[in-house]
């Protein structure tokens, strides 16, 4: 039976030999956590390596991704689907180990880290979740909902300000099964960090109500256990572990930063296998650690005893069962195309004028009354941006009741949560704030792209028409950055029909997030056929038409879309054919076939005009060189909305008048 | 003599004058703050309200900027220029009280503020200013630098990750003469803040080193007062008061959200009016209110004082005065041409293929050694980032020296500290990251090209490029949403000469922030001719051209430069007519004039590739509908940085491929 120690010593060998080989990677924080991660992954972490999906598995995530190699180790060691040759192929192209981990593509990564700071902060999303699911679904007799979430994290993950966000609210809500292991090396890329982190983490987290536990010797075994029994037994407040470690153990750049982001080299790496008495060739593990490691046995009794309580849960409550699985599963409920179809219609026959931040509202009053897996919020702005359904309720955290959830002035941790929340399954999180402040969130937005998780961002007041705030609360470019971001749709819905498609689209695109670029002002409604109404979900489609080839293109989305329809009128009636494109997520549109994107805006239709209260840079894309755009090239002001709006150029005359020139081209 | 709550008062009222008369704006912070206001600013704040620009002033920062009534009111009521008519023009068309602070229009203001939590992080960057501008310039005779920064926030500055970032980094420097007032009145929009936000303040405070005082009646001026006394007695420490206020103080919406985003309506301020006692007109101050505010003849006498002093330290020293008034008034120094051009010779005759990120670093070493001003930095990733040069010095928070700051993993916190910097006067900030972590210090950015400050951001790793690290690592979309942001030029040079311009505009550009796109991976040198060299500073111009009108221009920046040139090369060799154009700064290019423009890119050539390793769709800007671009729409893999390039796309071979078929078109 191999030592503890020696089981450690396999994560460490195996991170040594993978980033040797790579020639690239970050050993320190493998071989100064591997105690740690021993401590943990055998000694009352509930998984089943041969089946990751499984629902009440504890969850783990690693903050400090550089560290992957760690988590590769423990995936590879406990018998996940992650070969020695994934392991070889550390970092190279068409690996399922790349350098930092990445949910989408390697079993048992429940959080692509990296950005540091957001992994700690996910996790309280998913301890959240669990919570939320628990007292949702177990009952008297049965609980199907009962595990923990771990997160490791290093120095770098405290000091960005994401973490604090996230972890203060983990403390106001009192997320006992939350527990943090915080790898105090005293170490970060600049060196030793006194000079830039003295603050006292273990007061901090004690300040935010958290239980602190430590600091205790990172390597003594003995000792984190003693942490982790104290930790789980505290059920009422999340708990921070400081371990105090040492960055690079055993090599001979042990303690310094020199250990982290860079391969030990050939000879340090044969100093550390000798001073951790490791005498196996590189990527080969010993028959009795794999055996200590192999946590397959235990896995699948584990589930198979959580799947007898889960049958037995479904005799009695089958419906709550099919619930819970559907909800995991991220299925919408069977009926969901008339809940959408209802939704549309409800707008359209309506007709009414509204800023699309109030018809999202409308939209959201339809869904979150029969989608209880919707978990909405807000970064304080509930009232403003339309978040708050008929039926939301909020977050009790006394009870882990409601469906609404006030997340503070914290955009960034926000985000940070509710990709905690769709990574764990069973909730669709929606929150809202405005859209200038999608800045401090970005990152965020970005990780859930990379990921691939549906997570609905409702940015309200989407252009200078957000009036006497002034520039700092106008967005101006993040409408494109966001729209320039893979992975992720941006809609921009020029009235309450097109919001129901945005929702629609929203909840049905499973594997990515979606914006919701929103008015402050009230915008009209227009009269829709039942093609254009199909045009929709094309993300770009005809508007307004005039009978032949059109002389000249109007493009626009959101608030701008009236100027162009009301321009275009004036056009027609002075004998112009003119087409009015309404273009709410042009991410879509430009995924569409050929043909619909001919007939939209034909190739041999030059004369086009782009109309967007933004940065005008991106859509020069649709009217090229010969084209125009009415948008922005400067911050806005400070003064009425209509009045920002006349003094940049957004009135229908000034369309008017870019038209013309163009006309006369 | 009127009282202090009278004075207070007079706050208040114009508050909500202002307000009711904008119909717009935000009561409950100036009518809960005012009474802090009126002890900070009648009872030993220094200013000089008929000199907004004095030197040695005490800066205020209110952060939490929706109040700005309260700000405008104290600048009204002091003696800055900010006249009745103004305070009626209140989030009016080009009124000088706009929504939220702005300091580029109004004297007094120091700083723009409204995104929560970043001015207390800025008058964190301000006080250690203040400190380094001491210890450069007091001698043993003379103290030409002492002064406080203060500042008030609200709930939602201290719940935004970016105020705990840069509050660490005050304890841990020890900036003694910073003075927070915590405005704590326990409502944030949502309503009331102990479900979000129930942590302990005060404990967090003292966790990061802070003097912590309080909670103190924020209505009680002795109280105040006494506070006062003990924040500036402590000189080791920063101080955070914490000041239990009212929001909406003595409306009928005291204590209530409802205070806190709209104009109270006229029956509720009329109520307001007599609840405080206040019978005057609205915008109308009683004489003997306005003088017991003017702090024109004190700040008067505490300038000539001063200057008295200073006339006697520059006889004394005049070098460091000349210095000193050199580097507060922002200039360069007079060698300043000799110096850039010193640097681009030394680039151009060495003429090294480096990684930019290296070459930026060889053009600091050049700067840094002769320009004081300069204070580098990093968010820990000083020896990655090449923001070290040879004569950067850490600092040191004991005695203040130092020309290099270790910022620890903070890019939020290190970009309004910066800004701060930048605003107090004396310093070029610049610091670095990576450009895919731009995204986390974005709105600090944004912030800075608002203000129109000189703030330099060094953001490496600028593409697929980097490699191993993986698409977390790996920027898309951030170098074009830089680009849309106005007011800001971003660089992205393609060798070592491309980095001596870039580095040379951003100092020169003294209005606003500049970024500059360094590569990881190392990049050929290119030869120019004198005109060549020229060009940079256009920010596109012709890097290789062919004899006649090309048949088609590649475009490109940074580390594709060296594909498009190797390819333009081949498509010569093969008897085509081949420009290459390098496009280092698209915002500066794209304010050429239209001579230039026509030079660089002719309208009648619209055969055009742009190749940049990151979004495509910006580029659709100078290639239209007819030309392409060879960019991504994804995000990148973990694999060896040129691995990543080859299987995207990025080689003479794609280059080849798509030139040719648009030749063929």
């Amino acid at each position: 039976m191999p030592t503890r120690r020696q089981c450690a010593n396999a994560i460490r060998a195996l991170s040594i030999d993978a980033i040797e080989q790579a020639r690239s990677g970050h050993p320190g924080a493998p071989l100064g956590m591997a105690d740690m991660a021993e401590a943990l992954w055998r000694h009352g972490f509930k998984h089943n390596p041969t089946n990751p999906a499984w629902a009440d598995r504890d969850r783990f995530v690693l903050s400090n991704g550089h560290g992957s190699m760690l988590l590769y180790a423990l995936l590879h060691l406990t018998g996940y689907d992650l070969p020695m040759d994934e392991i070889r192929n550390f970092r190279q192209w068409g690996s399922k180990t790349p350098g930092h981990p990445e949910s989408a593509l390697t079993p048992g990564v429940e959080m692509t880290t990296g950005p540091l700071g957001q992994g700690i902060s996910s996790a309280v999303g998913m301890a959240l979740a669990e919570r939320l699911l628990a007292s949702r679904f177990n009952t008297a007799e049965h609980t199907v909902v009962d595990h923990h979430t771990y997160a490791f994290c290093g120095d770098g993950c405290l000091m960005e300000g994401v973490s604090h966000e996230a972890c203060s609210l983990a403390g106001t809500w009192g997320l006992g099964k939350l527990i943090v292991f915080y790898d105090s090396n005293g170490i970060s890329i600049d060196g030793k960090i006194d000079p830039w982190f003295s603050e006292d983490v273990g007061a901090r987290y004690a300040a935010y109500g958290w239980q602190v536990i430590g600091p205790v010797d990172g390597h003594d075994s003995d000792a984190l256990d003693r942490a982790l029994r104290e930790a789980r037994a505290d059920t009422a407040r999340p708990s921070l572990i400081i371990c105090t470690t040492h960055i690079g153990f055993a090599s001979p750049k042990e303690d310094s930063a020199a250990s982290h982001g860079a391969p030990l080299g050939e000879s340090a790496a044969q100093a550390t296998r000798a001073a951790l008495g490791w005498q196996e060739e590189p990527f080969s593990i010993p028959a009795d650690i794999y055996a200590a490691w192999d946590a397959r046995p235990a896995g699948q009794k584990a589930e198979a005893a959580w799947n007898d309580v889960f049958a037995a849960y479904a005799s009695a409550n089958p419906e709550l069962a099919a619930e819970f699985t559907r909800r995991m599963a991220g299925d919408l409920p069977e009926d969901w195309p008339q809940i959408a179809r209802a939704a549309l219609d409800d707008m359209v026959s309506r007709g009414e004028s509204l800023a699309t931040r109030v018809a999202s509202q409308r939209v959201l009053d339809h869904l979150v009354a029969v989608l209880p897996e919707m978990l909405g919020g807000s970064a304080d702005l509930s009232g403003s941006v339309g978040t708050l359904a008929k039926t939301s309720q909020q977050l009790d955290a006394q009870t882990f009741t409601g469906n609404y959830v006030s997340y503070g002035v914290r955009e960034f941790g926000m985000g940070a949560i509710m990709n905690g929340l769709a990574a764990h399954g069973g909730f669709i999180p929606y929150a809202g704030t405005f859209m200038a402040f999608s800045d401090q969130a970005k990152n965020a937005v970005r990780l859930a792209a990379i990921m691939g998780i549906r997570v609905v961002w409702v940015l309200t007041h989407d252009s200078i028409g957000v009036g006497e705030d002034g520039p700092t609360h106008q967005p101006v470019e993040q409408l494109s950055a966001l729209r320039m971001t893979p992975g992720l749709h941006l809609w921009r819905p020029c009235d309450s029909a097109e919001c129901a498609a945005a929702w629609q689209s929203a909840l049905e695109c499973r594997s990515m997030p979606t914006c919701l670029s929103l008015s402050r002002q009230k915008l009209p409604f227009f009269s829709r056929d039942a093609a254009q109404l199909e045009g929709m979900a094309r993300g770009g489609y005809v508007l307004r038409d005039c009978e032949g080839t059109p002389e000249i293109i109007l493009l626009s989305t959101g608030s701008e879309v009236s100027l162009a329809v009301a321009a275009g009128e004036q056009l027609q009636a002075a004998g112009r054919r003119v087409r009015v494109v309404s273009m709410p997520c042009a991410e879509i549109f430009d995924a569409q076939d050929d043909a619909w994107k001919e007939s939209v805006l034909p190739g041999a239709v030059r004369c086009r005009l782009a109309i967007e209260a933004a940065s005008s840079d991106y859509w020069y894309k649709y009217v090229g060189l010969d084209g125009a755009v009415l948008g922005l090239k400067r911050f806005g002001e400070s003064a009425p909305g209509g009045v920002v709006f006349e003094r940049l150029g957004f009135t229908v005359e000034h369309v008017l008048e870019m038209a013309q020139a163009l006309l006369k081209k």
